[in-house]
């Protein structure tokens, strides 16, 4: 596809001419063209937002260009392309999360915003596609394949069929379907997710995978089915494996993890690297600022042994190949101008960016002229009737059961957040008909509601959480982003659900029995605020955790509790949840 | 795009799986992976025409499969796809076209049926998308840009605006628009070519290219209007300049010309060979018959220095690439099952072929079970009302001149029929009204006929065609093919014309007053015959027209000698027209 539908066809031919003045020419660089390999000094004329010509030496401008930019004889590259990216995880509204990316050279990026999907279905992907038409920053919508993540188990904001997924599909800037995470029904040809997949096909659209250990017949089915491409790669086997077989790699190193080494070693022996591009899937604000993003993820694949050049050409042509955007990714006649100057293809911060040859970034800094929309109005998404008072937090004894003690299926796990749980019967005391975990240091209640307004809630005991005092609570929880809330004491978990739901969203600490908020009113997953305010808030906020928990608790551990697609046991708002077997656990036990 | 849109889903993920039994079975084979440039054994299981695994050392079926093809340890690797070629350049019918060409391993075509568009308009195209319905070979075809080649110097069978141009971009198997010769109109945006080329961007599909020794501005100015790719350039700084701009190189090798060592040499020092494919062009039913296709411009590379694996991802993925195919050029899960088992990847004729899972060819062979369709009726395209007897053969000198002799703009070139010509003024004696060239042996008439019923012709005097008596003619004469003939005496010259105009059109040798033909029905350009057939009769005639006529005289000389984009002067049916401006030049001259 042409990725810039309307263009002044016969202007952009004058200008290729000579007949006119180019808007900008970029002048002593040298070319690292993507296409062929090779490095050679050009002159780079841009027209109307395109590359008009691509000037070699010995060739002459017949007009002077209306504006020159002196790259100082460093490299002139494409920018980036992000092929998988949450743009909720970076906590900022589209707009924002332009200013903060395109001085690290990322000019277009592909996101899933199945995050906010989960919390307000189709509304919220048209916040997003909306929002992101005030940025410079190119964004590709794919729409959400796993919304919610495990029917049945849990509840969100919002369920899609094939429905939802093909009103979405038919939008402008929509282009396939995003990460197809539930690879169990698609190599078992479920009805839903056939159909899901179905809508991408017949429209010949891109089909984002997603298989973390997938392999063998597994893999041929899932491949057969459609989706064909993946960034959940675990070991170097797994990626061999997968690129043989026709998918295409997507590398990541995200703020969640880094797989670089395993994931280069996959691709040791490989000759052609066609089919790998590059991906952040996850980056936090602070990264943002600090490390950057997709020249971070060259830096980590360098380090891993990868070649410098390669990777250029992966973050770029490979990655336009990949979607099927055929004027994007190069620099050559007829393509946008997003372009990078940068003094090493070593993922180092760039010299200038250019989109659409206007240039947006210079040495890390954004420089568009251009103003933050005013603070808007957005509805509050934190529907929570069930908990109206430190009592809604108690863990009550169900009917029939002893009134002194309870045998209680407590989750427990490594001391880390992270770890996978299972659940272990331990027998509690029971105090004024709730359950009582007064009396052991290592126990906590976890209480996860759903905050769409259903009303139902689970509340569990947890062992070793790493929270010693007060409350830690928040309304990002993948993938259904329902309300987790972690407390000792019932009125800590309520000030905590209160105070969020006064401010529609956002992390809550509680110590000494002070609300400490990171508000995040967009969809309790989004600030309206920019970068360096976001992290400096986390950081304050993180100060005061760390004062009450262990240093492996983060203020976005809880968001990972209710991922009901993780091969352990965690919470969502209508139970305790198998991912493994995909079924309930009780509560209590005998 | 996926190429196959019909596919059972369920079964196919259910073979994966190993379920149910596979198809086929190839085992022993080495697969040369085109995405990983890695060679390996494997076995591969194919279901309902596609790959459904692709299974390495230690990966077992759990079932077996219903059929099995021992490849002998060779090298199995996907079929080959043709990015540009032109069906009725063989002579042949579609159906037929595909039993010559499979077994040398060429599984899919990218038709350009400009020839039959020239004749027929889109009903010409019609036939051959339903004609090739018959066949096993994936047929392809592309809306042809430029019919008539150059509006207003030669009248063709139909005329396409943007208009048909659109019905055929909306037909099945429609996947572009073909070569865009029109270059020079494209560059400065005239508005048909605008117009047609607008057709294909706003359904955002292929546009081929076609712009011999066309470089900087206006190579740039090309390539902003659409079209990008090319398999004319001429030489290698040319090659280099449009890989550099991202032109996709198609390399050629035809039955009219090798241009390996240049297009090579231009591809000296690039890293990457993302943007090169494989093209025939035109190729003769004689070197289908004995040197094969794909496999043969691949040899052609190999000799001018190119890496054998490298030419055989070229003319695979890269080339489903080029195009936007996304289940064809490579062997993997999901990928329709084109195959074929070499000895060496070296261009040599395949041990078998495989289309769709079905075995097609063997050693060279033809060996799937279907049958030729009966013969069918066709139109008689020739329709000539202004050749009726031997005298609308003669040169008359118009009202006004001498009745003695009279000055001829003579068409003079090098000995060879290819040559591009130009005028020299020349006086001739004027006998009954008519020039009388019978007291030069070196000069011969040449008929341009419109055969489209329009009633024009031109008749203009030649120089050294090297045929020395009795006539040649033939109604393939690119693009418009109007009816050449070439001939010493009226009645040899009106012997042609009837003859053709009774068979329906071919080509016809005239020696001692006996005409010889090759009988070429279907819209003057192809036969029903198979490949052999034409091919021992085409040698034949030669043979007949070699006694008399110069050596490097060939029955399809008379083809190219209408050509109206050539840098030289042609003979159409509206007079004789100078290609670089594009103009007239009267035949007589004072």
């Amino acid at each position: 596809m042409r990725t810039r539908k309307h263009k002044n066809m016969s202007l952009l031919k004058q200008a290729a001419l000579g007949g006119i003045a180019s808007d900008l020419t970029i002048k002593n660089v040298n070319l690292f063209n993507v296409i062929t390999g090779e490095i050679y000094p050009v002159e780079v004329d841009v027209c109307d937002g395109f590359i008009v010509r691509v000037r070699e030496e010995g060739q002459q401008q017949k007009i002077a260009s209306k504006s020159y930019y002196d790259g100082q004889g460093n490299y002139l590259v494409p920018g980036f392309i992000d092929t998988h990216v949450h743009v909720e995880s970076t906590m900022m509204i589209p707009e924002n999360l332009s200013r903060a990316i395109l001085p690290w050279g990322t000019t277009t990026i592909c996101t899933d915003p199945h995050e906010i999907g989960n919390v307000m279905g189709v509304e919220g992907i048209k916040f997003m596609l909306e929002n992101a038409k005030n940025s410079k920053l190119r964004q590709y919508v794919l729409a959400p394949s796993c919304v919610p993540a495990v029917v049945g188990l849990e509840e969100a904001g919002a369920a899609f069929t094939s429905k939802e997924v093909a009103e979405l599909l038919d939008m402008d800037d929509v282009v396939g379907i995003a990460e197809v995470m539930d690879y169990v029904n698609v190599i078992h040809d479920e009805k839903r997710m056939h159909d899901i997949v179905e809508e991408g096909i017949k429209r010949n659209m891109f089909l984002q995978g997603h298989c973390p250990h997938l392999m063998d017949e597994g893999l041929a089915a899932y491949l057969v089915g459609g989706p064909n491409t993946c960034h959940e790669s675990a070991t170097a086997k797994e990626v061999k494996q997968k690129i043989r077989n026709g998918m295409h790699i997507n590398l990541r190193s995200s703020s969640l993890g880094d797989g670089s080494k395993q994931i280069a070693e996959g691709l040791k022996g490989n000759e052609y690297y066609d089919f790998v591009s590059i991906c952040t899937d996850d980056v936090h604000a602070k990264d943002l600022l600090t490390v950057g993003h997709i020249n971070h993820v060259i830096e980590k694949y360098i380090e891993a042994g990868l070649d410098g050049k390669a990777l250029y050409k992966m973050a770029t042509l490979n990655a336009a190949r990949e979607y099927g955007f055929n004027d994007l990714g190069a620099i050559a006649p007829g393509y946008i101008a997003d372009m990078q100057i940068v003094k090493a293809l070593d993922g180092s911060c760039p010299v200038a960016v250019f989109v659409e040859g206007q240039l947006v970034g210079e040495n890390g800094k954004y420089v568009a002229l251009d103003k933050l929309e005013e603070s808007f109005d957005f509805p509050n998404t934190v529907n929570i009737p069930q908990l109206n008072s430190a009592d809604d937090f108690k863990l009550y004894v169900p009917e029939g059961y002893s009134k002194d003690t309870i045998m209680v299926n407590v989750m427990v796990s490594s001391p880390m957040f992270k770890g996978l749980r299972h659940v272990e019967p331990m027998e509690l005391p029971v105090k004024n008909g709730a359950v009582d975990i007064s009396g052991d240091e290592s126990l906590i209640f976890v209480c996860n509601a759903n905050r769409y307004g259903t009303g139902n809630k689970t509340i569990a005991v947890y062992k070793d959480l790493g929270l010693h005092e007060g409350a830690l609570a928040s309304t990002i929880a993948h993938d259904s982003h329902n309300m987790n809330i972690v407390y000792k004491r019932a009125e800590d978990g309520y000030l905590c659900a209160k105070k969020l739901k006064e401010c529609s969203g956002g992390i809550c600490i509680v110590k000494d029995g002070k609300a400490n908020l990171i508000e995040l009113p967009i969809a309790g997953l989004m600030s309206q605020k920019p970068c360096a305010e976001i992290s400096k808030q986390i950081e304050e906020v993180q100060k005061i955790l760390a004062t009450i928990a262990d240093s492996d608790v983060h203020v976005l551990s809880t968001a990972v509790m209710s991922l009901t697609v993780i091969p352990g046991i965690v919470i969502s708002d209508l139970g305790l949840v198998d991912g493994v077997t995909q079924s309930f656990v009780s509560v209590f036990t005998q």
